[in-house]
């Protein structure tokens, strides 16, 4: 048997990336009888617990709780009931774990705890036997498939589809959200514009609101793929103290999507470039296009992240590096 | 007259911390009240809000409340409000915005939105007549004396102080901590573990639990003085994925402070060293040593911050560059 082309695992899965949106959109019972439990139960906070690029997701669903559910939000950090064993009083509480492989002991253990706390816990997984789904109240497969590749992709924006479901309480037609996947990444900008990082060890990607989690997500691809010391900021906290270590050397990735979240960006975007920083937009034609035509603002995230997953693919191989074996990581990462 | 010293105000600011944790201590007859008016009132969630510096108080805030006060609590998204102008359900929840200047427009906006939501607003600032203080139903003066220095320093341990004293229900003696962080400051380790990283543009900075803030806020303050691409993760999400992009040229300095969170660092601390990686630990005597005899675990983020505020002021400053005037900042930044 040859070797696997480097890479190779990562690429097919970003391209499986419009069926499984497809695959989750068609047949989504599951999700909704979730989604109706929830509503029934009418919590009045959100706890999203998660690690890795599954933060990412949490981090999407807070802004989802706030916005469209006007439920105060936040991410839950494991070690509070991990490592000093608080026991908070979590009645009306949904806490909300999400995990790719549902492994993580200390994310198990901590939606245990919640459980026991009187929380409503609700794990969102692509493992439906894992320890994860078993510790929660309610399990919600995002049926991505096995994921092989070590940097998650189709995993992410399964996780971010059946989070929308879950808490929007909207039903997008089927079609829609796969084709625009599938436009967006017939585009061959990001494997055009990776020249312009090949000298690049630091870089800073901003969005807001709903596209700060995508800023994140793509910070931690090119980190685990390209080895770049990638950071992410909110287009706000960006300003109040990182703004000093732009410059010249330091190359900004700004996702400005149709919508609120990318309106707010717009004034960041010029502060930066009258800094003299050299920004690459996502959104518009001329930097990393999206196909966004009669999508919903909430589920753009789910599109900006393919041009950046290829972008952080393309650096990597650039680099002689395989992103299907990025250093010092394994598939299943274990932390208490 | 002549052009002040590079980094003169902000080596002053450092080194009055000890007697500004000592004014707090020794008369803290408003935040005593605070606090009675925030027990009476009986939360049931936390919502901190803050912007740069101050938003690792708020981190911290946020460890304080889930371990101390058994209270669910997330870090607010001002542009929840802001941007997308939710207004959700907040009847029991606390909600605390804390800032230096008390002048952000978008914090001010979204604690008066809080408030009008059903929150109990507090308002931690070092400027009593500040917009934000009197946007909130309760203000409490960090009583740090003006900061004119760029670079937060003594304004982020007072707020952290404020923050313990208004939530842990403790009431330190007035003497040891100011006598600790006197003695932390006269070890004179950060300025010899400088020449190290003389050649560094990227590292690593890594705590867990109440560490996780000292660590975020490090690493804030070699950016902004620096200009050093420093990231932050807590110890469990290094593994998940930063972890590839570490080797010998990419320096970690991990707090390992005594108590749980520094214990739960050491497995990573040795991953890390198998993996080849320059770590550098802020504790132990043979790194950046803490003087923490009889201080609460709780409290040791004030102390933990101060040799990684003088190693940002040495880098800066052997770097030939003024932290006093970062490129690209002002004192008090808008956003909204």
């Amino acid at each position: 048997m040859s070797a696997p082309q480097p890479g190779a695992l990562m690429a097919a899965e970003i391209a499986e990336q419009p069926a499984a949106l497809a695959r989750l959109l068609e047949d989504s019972e599951q999700v909704r009888e979730a989604a109706g439990r929830i509503r029934r139960a009418a919590p009045r906070f959100l706890l999203a617990a998660a690690r890795g690029t599954s933060d990412h997701a949490a981090l999407y669903a807070k802004y989802l709780a706030e916005i469209r559910l006007g439920l105060p939000a936040g991410l839950a950090s494991p070690s509070s009931m991990t490592v000093y064993g608080s026991r908070p009083n979590l009645a009306e509480v949904l806490f909300l774990a999400v995990s790719q492989s549902g492994g993580s002991p200390d994310l198990v253990d901590s939606t245990a705890a919640a459980r026991e706390c009187g929380a409503l816990t609700v794990a969102v997984t692509n493992a439906p036997d894992s320890a994860l789904a078993a510790a929660a109240e309610i399990h919600v497969d995002i049926r991505a498939g096995t994921e092989r590749a070590v940097a998650a992709t189709k995993t992410y924006t399964a996780e971010l589809l059946a989070l929308y479901l879950l808490l929007s309480g909207e039903r997008p037609p089927a079609g829609a959200l796969p084709d625009a996947a599938e436009r967006t990444l017939a585009f061959t900008a990001p494997e055009q514009v990776a020249a312009r990082y090949a000298g690049v060890d630091r870089l800073v990607v901003t969005g807001r609101g709903y596209s700060y989690p995508s800023a994140r997500e793509a910070a931690l691809k090119l980190m685990e793929t390209s080895y770049l010391s990638a950071q992410a900021f909110s287009g706000a906290d960006l300003l109040h103290g990182p703004l000093a270590m732009i410059d010249a050397d330091v190359p900004v990735i700004a996702i400005t999507s149709p919508g609120r979240g990318g309106a707010a960006m717009m004034p960041v975007v010029e502060r930066l470039r009258d800094n003299g920083a050299a920004v690459l937009q996502v959104g518009p034609a001329d930097g990393l296009p999206l196909s966004t035509d009669g999508i919903a603002e909430e589920l753009l995230p789910i599109l900006e992240i393919l041009p950046l997953q290829r972008l952080a693919l393309r650096l990597a191989l650039d680099r002689g590096r395989d992103p299907d074996r990025p250093r010092g990581l394994s598939k299943v990462t274990r932390t208490w």
